[in-house]
């Protein structure tokens, strides 16, 4: 099965009426300079946000440059179902795989927070090569929406605070009850926040703490899992639970 | 909590009746050198095909031998439940940690098979850097079992002559029909032998002449995951499956 190449276009610079369509920076080299597209051909872009359609490239100023106009477009609606992970700051290397794995798995959310445990200092905000992996990963496996990125400032009680945006909250947990298995119906029922410490794991202060918010403590069995695992694992779940009748 | 340093004493090399235990290699650098461990102190063993006992430390010559005295020793019995995978061979970065994840979450096995769109040549045998890297898995996640590493010869016809081995044989395919929705709990009710293609998939004909030898073909969605996510996805639905009532 051929598939067309595709390219982000961030949503503020998605062609209005018959505007012609601004690609640059890395996208435009990839389309140029990589895969050498010439005029007249056709690409898909998406602006991660449910939007997406065909464009004809139209002009292409040397590599980093392309003009491309609308041929048609489509809008998937937001998903109202699966998982935000809320996941312990670490200085991991595998930050990256799981964000591709996000976008794949069809993450909601994939959000950072300061535990306890956690390595080094968290950043303000979503850093901008978060948002370039998901891209490269959606351009993949060509999904229109992007999983929205943050970090959650002030700990546990951070978490409190935005646990009213979600139908469900939970706390995947070493320490939770064996028979506390993650449903992953349960999880796909609605929209779903799924807290992770970090590496070394959640603090029973800080477990005990979201417990006593509503937060629902879940456990992925009695052996000991990477923290990268039990993420994917809750995405690989949810993402099938989605998908069964 | 905390847990003893788990290291792999080979299954040839397991101390009978009264003998010391010869820990070699890097192993025993790990135990000596690296965690300076003492004589007197308790360290656990495993030979990666159940059994593991507590030993105590009795000498160290230099940093990279160590003799150790058994105090005690279980045997863990071979798991009847689970999946072995046979991934279409990959140059893939990604072999590694997908042979941590299956150590992590219990895969019976991980072969590998010559597909039509395999890049580069499957070695004959199983490497010995696979084996050390479910080895380092295993200490972390402190299971019994490593899963059986090894290479199918043969193509799809290789794969064919194995599957009497198994209790059901199962391909990942993306043609497969989309009602045919992966069930975990019909993996995990027996050992099942799950086939994937390399990256680029598997090929039509591959998949036809599989189907026609009994193999079930599965669908894990519309999207397309990359080959290492549908196998995770695969190991984690099958881990959760064999947990939940």
């Amino acid at each position: 099965m051929t598939r067309l190449n595709s390219y982000h276009l961030p949503q503020d610079r998605w062609p209005g009426g018959s505007e012609l369509a601004r690609l640059e920076g890395p996208e435009a080299r990839h389309l140029l300079g990589v895969l050498r597209a010439r005029v007249g051909e056709t690409v898909r872009l998406f602006d991660g946000f449910g939007r997406h359609g065909l464009f004809e490239l139209v002009e292409a100023s040397g590599k980093s440059q392309a003009r491309l106009r609308l041929v048609s477009e489509s809008t998937e609606p937001a998903p109202a179902h699966g998982v935000t992970l809320a996941l312990g700051w670490n200085k991991s290397s595998r930050r990256d795989w799981l964000l591709e794995k996000g976008v794949e798995l069809g993450a909601l959310g994939i959000l950072f927070w300061q535990a306890a445990r956690s390595q080094g200092d968290m950043p303000h905000e979503a850093k901008e090569t978060w948002l370039e992996k998901c891209v490269q990963a959606a351009k993949q496996c060509q999904t229109a929406w992007l999983p929205s990125l943050g970090t959650v400032p002030g700990g546990v009680e951070g978490l409190v605070r935005i646990a009213g945006d979600f139908d469900g909250c939970y706390v995947l947990y070493e320490g939770a009850r064996q028979d506390a298995l993650l449903d992953p119906k349960r999880l796909a029922a609605g929209r779903s926040l799924v807290v992770l410490g970090p590496e070394g794991g959640i603090e029973e202060r800080e477990a005990a703490r979201l417990a006593e918010a509503g937060f629902g403590l879940l456990s992925l069995g009695p052996q000991p899992l990477r923290w990268e695992t039990a993420a994917l694992s809750c995405l690989a779940l949810t993402h099938h639970a989605l998908l069964a009748p």
